[in-house]
């Protein structure tokens, strides 16, 4: 058997000024000669001993045929470990995610480090005209730089931070001067189901570009662990569409689309313009 | 059939400054005349339909038999859900609960309000010397002022925010600035057996004293909903005492506690006092 | 306010022989004259108060939109509380949802009732040759009726199975002879974004039809209560299509599918023809 | 590092006739030169990269103390995964458990194998009086005779299972005359935390005794590999005792349990007798 880490105990990506994506461990570690973690995969969708005997190819088109039907327990059965760090204003969007094991850095226990998120001039985004949750674009220079001053300005209370606790303040208290960006980390473990499930809400274009980095990130790291799964996972999650019945007829009779809501419209007018049929 | 809620759209209980647990629903929210809340984890428990001749005090008896051997089940059967405004740093030990239903408040597709938590003088806590996570008792009033200003100091960035987005920076990036003092709010719905579970842990005396109180404020939302699931909870758990297999043998041999552990040791005393054994 | 459920404790559907769904709660259970349980989706998408003046159809617009785009944690606020008799091959895949709240009947407890699952002569059906673990149409009428005659052997130990238990026979170990097909039945409680997900794929072709009629029978009673949800799941999932990377390219470059797969092949043939492309 | 496996791709333990618990993988596999997979909770817990320098029994101190004080997340960073065979009507309490990941063998797929548990005769039990829903101790030969003798008959429908299916009837439909002492299998996966969880429900002697082997061999299989976990567990959790607020105030008060409950008096007394303090 080969450790699919090749012996390592960490492999490191970082991600903005201070922040990490680190796989610590995953499941399975150990695999036979020749495979790859989607070995794992296979095993658990035969649930049997004898299948020593199949092919790679038979391997591959069995993880893509489970992909494709949404079959999700096998995926289950793979488990990735990561070491992240990240800041607090992303490390509330991520813990959303109810399905993996958490944890985290406690700043009622520890003093928080000095390490806090600072975008690029160029990443001070303007707020979206079409994506009320969203934003697009660098806003002028200007401007951002006095956001940039008013974010080192919301740092600067760090040192404060430091000597209120060193002069008995309890830390769990003193934390509240802090701003959003600071930075926290965790340990998060997850199965690779509830990792794709996660991968195709972040590292989608809606997603605040922040956490989108910290998805391709890891991505990064398990594509080398489980490539057919991965694969698969592109071929038919991450490229796919989804057509709703109403889209459906439109092809089908070629009228426009059965809504006079506007939005659904242009969700319907983008999806045309990928499939060329506009 | 009668509304336990007694036709209100919510109860409303208000915590610290800017804070709120409010119940906004219930289920069961209509129940037979004369009964509680309680009525659900009873049927749920019987699984069957001819309960109708059982008496009340049989039911008493069968949920407190169900509470005190832990058969958790039948308290899932019961759900409540309800609004809540707190500071960030409790929203995120909060959502550490993972078996709720959660709808936030989005700083990504709205400004966050102008509320900010600021204790009260007496509530800027010294750090614990017996617990490296809590705080004990006030700090000086002089240290307690610098921190408050600090934070003061924290929540002025909120103008500079407003002005910041109204001219067109992203919200998603502008809300950096922001102390984890801000408050957002969300609704919050969980089962009765999970949320029994919240409040072993943030009633708890270990707990940061922010979440007990709203641990507090959601127990006396539901207690008249569900007076005797209540009532059991506090015999059997709250009020409760979990003895290691250390602590009986040193009980039934009157030996010390086989253990050089001093903090194991300390835990073991404060039980035998409790137990007026010491 | 006004009770969704028009103040019945349960509303019933028969299912096969001896089985049944029944909704015998549901939150929210009274809601704001005019307004079904929709109302709580909106609600909590809304998180906040003064939702008061938008009008119908705005709610039903932010439903559809929550729905179209997979929102998933507002519907999470509606929940639904069913009583189900079903036979334990049924049971077995039900219980494979591991979202919901479940009491069952315990066997260890009580006596089983006599109640067993026996298919009406045409549903005794055929292996599939096309789909490995599905059935389609009904075998010929001679070897139906050994299956049916086998069934009621199985069927028979039920009266030894009780003589036994009543001669001292603990329940939990004299139930190992009762088949599958016995009945069991239990409180089973999911929040309405689970109950979707269960019903995807429960009322799939693909599951197998005794599942697929309590799935039916579930939807027919939750659909009055939330009617606009109901019908952006049906337009937006259940009628909806899922095209593949693949396949978009297809449609995109008019070449065929780059795929060797016969199977993945087949699929796109059947979506084509869906789509009026073939 | 080393593989706590010992380079096995698993480890087996037979229980009953035809079933076995299978160890076939665990999170952490591969871990520094004289540590155990309980350094996995200790990293978690930790956070942070400096703890190269800390002893082996620092390292127990924390394990020990998290285990102590119910901190459940650095146990939720250890994960294992098992192949199991057992009849479904363990199977059926075994997937009540939630948190687990499973993949099943499929009788809608596959013929299920020609495997059925059948106790020892003085294993089939007598009803207990004190239990409703346990056993307790061997009926007369006589009546177990006449028990095993219908457990029998119930599996000889397997060979006319066998034909029928031959003969084309959907496994899906046919598999309903098999009684739910036939043997199924299948992958579990699951971290340290939750089967801590598992372990001290099926364990515990009111579990049906079937169960308990199963449990019992899974903790056999996990011990070697987090030792002081294993030990943590049994010292305070295993072994423990929970006292009641009411059994509380009867040790201090030295008067009677505050009830006039039968049941609980009788618990309470069982209590007492193990303290010395009858």
């Amino acid at each position: 058997m080969v450790d699919v880490m090749g012996g390592s105990s960490r492999w490191d990506i970082k991600v903005h000024d201070h922040g990490f994506v680190s796989l610590v461990d995953c499941m399975p570690r150990m695999v036979p000669e020749g495979k790859t973690g989607d070995f794992a995969i296979v095993q658990a969708a035969r649930v049997s001993y004898g299948q020593g005997t199949k092919q790679v190819s038979e391997d591959r088109g069995l993880v893509r045929y489970l992909m494709r039907h949404r079959h999700s327990t096998p995926f289950e059965m793979v488990e990735f470990k990561f070491h992240i760090a990240m800041p607090i204003f992303i490390a509330r969007q991520w813990i959303r995610h109810r399905t993996a094991n958490v944890n985290e850095y406690s700043a009622r226990y520890s003093i928080m480090p000095d390490r806090f998120y600072r975008p690029d001039v160029e990443n001070v985004r303007k707020q979206s005209k079409s994506n009320r949750q969203g934003g697009e674009g660098p806003i002028d220079a200007g401007t951002a730089d006095e956001f940039l001053k008013l974010l080192e300005g919301a740092e600067a209370n760090y040192q404060k931070y430091l000597e209120l606790t060193e002069r008995g303040v309890a830390r769990e208290i003193a934390r509240a001067v802090l701003p959003v960006s600071v930075y926290t980390e965790w340990y998060w473990k997850c199965d690779l189901h509830n990792i794709f499930h996660f991968l195709s809400l972040r590292m989608d274009p809606h997603a605040q570009i922040e956490i989108q980095e910290y998805a391709r990130a890891m991505y990064e790291l398990i594509k080398p662990i489980v490539p057919v799964a991965s694969e698969a996972f592109e071929d038919y999650r991450l490229n796919a569409m989804h057509l709703t019945g109403l889209e459906i007829d439109a092809i089908r009779t070629g009228k426009p689309l059965a809504t006079e809501n506007k939005r659904e419209t242009a969700e319907w007018e983008a999806k045309k313009a990928r499939l060329g049929l506009a």
